[in-house]
């Protein structure tokens, strides 16, 4: 090892090297604390050309690599296993914008830039980059594409994967596949680049991405609606999607409990309504003409829900700050669940028309195997993805199967779902993940352990 | 051959079998009568489980498949060579709906149904299947699918690639991957639908789709701008896209010289304008939202535009019938151009924001080069897509790969640029899309001698 170490301090200089346990050591657990793993080093190069130079010397002397971003993933795809030989590919030091073309739509961003970062520079050239979730602020675009992330504007933008034109990618041998374009169509053979999208770093490293940009909005209205079932909120949803199209950006259901659980554990959070109701909908509208327009739309659509009583109740906030008191109660919830007690997340989808009956039936089924389990049910619905955060892994995931789902909608595989999968998945599809796996990656080098 | 013959027909009965010349004749050429085959059968499938037991058949015997919907393509893809070897597997019979979700926003169809079917279906439950292009009367999703098709709305709903949740494919050794998942949202191993859109028949047989739908558009603006030059039409693309937002759906522009041909060659077409100018966009809003609001729209944006000088002139059509009058100014060009006489199609992508200075370059070059050259440029402009047709192919593409273009945007590769792309293409990409041919397909028996 001490050899292999040295050859990788000559590429990357003591800058782009770590090897002392201690700061080694955020590097080497997950976000969440589940995974701790223990790296041969934690390599930090600062260009394209060095990633390729440090994944030629890991090829050549069969050393496994671990890509890692902002480290913010909820599955432990980025963190090594307990061996002390696996190194760490930190990207965060490849952080530089190298275009924003505002005429062309895109942007060109390398794999260690922050999302919010990204965001920001977009919104100097009168653009949005609609790719958003919690970690915005410190997780990095090229984690963001390993994972496909999904986030509170899928909806409407679609997941990371739709919003991406080209990529440049480090392959397991090193070599530097340079696929930066930014056309809107090519139809050239195959499409390279959604191998790598999703791929946890498996398949090679992502080391810059042309991004799709979009207008800025530039009226915003936000509405909390109370409901008497998740039924009634897929009605809501039809309803919305119908009268507004593409300027419903948002549509996040969650129950009475989520919102009592935020409620105790955050002080400066109100209910919505002066009295409670059985389920919640937080629903947004945006759109690029400015005016009052997108405000008047919510409330007709709500005002004619009302009126055939589909819904029980509905409060289009009157001010950004109100908007964003009603977004803190959806956000909150995953938080004050932690502080609740211990609980099992999942990170499901399902076809959007089986959402309420999967709900039900899963319900029904918990309570009867655990007596005085809780649901924490929340979700993008409009995505028809759910946290159904309960303590019972296998029924929730059979069901979501039942119901022609998916047992990971956002987070991934990484390690926490790598054994689970392979009960889901058919074994002709594993199958062909592997095929695709050797051709790319044949010494098995990219990320081993982790989604195959 | 001849047992192999039978126990296709085992297989597909005789309605699914056809081998006199006379009758294989129309299967065995290309839309454009470019390139005339000889296969050894047309095998017309009824249903998945015969299609995978042709292909098994087909791997035993490594009797070599070209995969063919409604034989619509402009690259040659769905047509065999001379030899006498290969077989037709055309999938016209598959043309089943499997099924609308309304509120899922989902539609499954077999790959034979043709898109205007699609189109109507989708419409009887109030919703879009935008994909829209010259040959929907005839095409077939199948074949939409595995060649991308682009179209007139790639702008606002993406390529055919955009459109897809879910396939069902018969692999190289005629296993079945059933792919046909309904999930905005899925996260779990690599994305291996994507693989297949796109790859014209060579990784595998595409048997089923789930499709995207979107809300009914319940308003629309149809108008003409005339311009100065295409750098106009793209800032106008900007002012459009920043006050209308996905409003927009289409944007397509084209030269005085293509709207003069169209009016030699069309008798029932009227120049759109009492003058004439040196180009033309065809600018398309539409809403979800009943009412006048579009028009106003297009009206305050053109309006805006004309007084900073920035377009020559514009109008709104006020009818139907006129915008429709509009829209065959812009779709006749092909077909008047063929009525013109020889000619030489160019369908080639450019970042938005260096279209102008392509066009103005590749003109100048093409004159300098071959005096008396005549230029018929056009194309989906909003998308960075342009049909430029003239009679040199290396000048054109070579201009295209300096501006970090596509030389094929939206029609593929097929036999027809299946030599040109080595020139573009890296040696590394190449070498990826042959490893993934070979991981897929190790036999070389889906569609030989395209794209690769």
């Amino acid at each position: 090892m001490r050899s292999f170490i040295e050859e990788i301090q000559a590429i990357v200089g003591p800058a782009g090297l770590i090897t002392s346990p201690n700061e080694v050591a955020p590097y080497a657990t997950d976000w969440r604390r589940r995974y701790l793993g223990k790296p041969a080093a934690v390599v930090r190069p600062a260009s394209t050309a060095e990633v390729a130079r440090v994944v030629r010397a890991c090829a050549d002397s069969r050393t496994a690599i671990v890509p890692q971003g902002g480290n913010t993933g909820l599955c432990g795809a980025a963190t090594p296993d307990a061996s002390g030989t696996q190194i760490i590919l930190n990207l965060s030091r490849m952080n530089r914008i190298r275009e924003v073309d505002a005429r062309n739509n895109t942007m060109t961003a390398e794999a260690g830039c922050v999302l919010a970062t990204l965001h920001k520079a977009a919104e100097e050239r009168g653009r949005l980059f609609p790719l958003s979730l919690a970690a915005e602020g410190s997780c990095e675009i090229g984690g963001n594409l390993s994972t496909n992330a999904g986030g509170t504007a899928v909806l409407r933008y679609g997941n990371a994967r739709e919003l991406v034109l080209g990529l440049e990618v480090v392959l397991a041998s090193g070599e530097v596949w340079e696929g930066l374009r930014g056309l809107r169509k090519d139809n050239t053979g195959y499409d390279l680049k959604q191998l790598f999208i999703g791929a946890e770093g498996t398949l090679g490293v992502i080391t810059a991405a042309v991004l799709k940009l979009f207008p800025l909005p530039k009226s915003r209205a936000t509405a909390v609606v109370a409901l008497q079932s998740p039924e009634k909120a897929l009605a809501l949803l039809d309803r919305a999607l119908e009268g507004c199209g593409e300027r419903l950006t948002g549509f996040e259901l969650f129950s009475d409990f989520c919102l009592a659980l935020v409620l105790r554990h955050f002080r400066d959070t109100a209910a919505p309504f002066p009295r409670r109701f059985p389920h919640y909908v937080l629903m947004e509208l945006s759109d690029t003409q400015s005016g009052g327009g997108v405000r008047a739309l919510a409330e007709s659509v709500l005002e004619a829900a009302l009126e055939e009583k589909s819904i029980l109740d509905a409060a289009v906030a009157h001010s950004e700050t109100q908007a964003r008191a009603l977004w803190k109660l959806r956000e909150f919830i995953s938080e004050a669940q932690a502080q609740e007690g211990p609980n099992i997340k999942h990170d499901v989808s399902i076809p959007i028309s089986r959402i309420a009956d999967f709900i039900s039936a899963t319900d029904q089924e918990l309570a009867r195997a655990h007596a005085g389990v809780r649901m924490v049910t929340f979700g993008h619905v409009g995505d028809g993805n759910l946290h159904y955060n309960v303590s019972i892994n296998r029924l929730v995931h059979d069901s979501v199967a039942r119901f022609g789902g998916s047992i990971s909608a956002e987070h991934g595989l990484g390690q926490l779902k790598r054994a689970e999968i392979q009960r889901y998945k058919s074994a002709l599809e594993l199958e062909l993940m592997r095929k695709l796996k050797r051709a790319l990656d044949p010494h098995g080098i990219m990320n081993p352990g982790k989604v195959l």
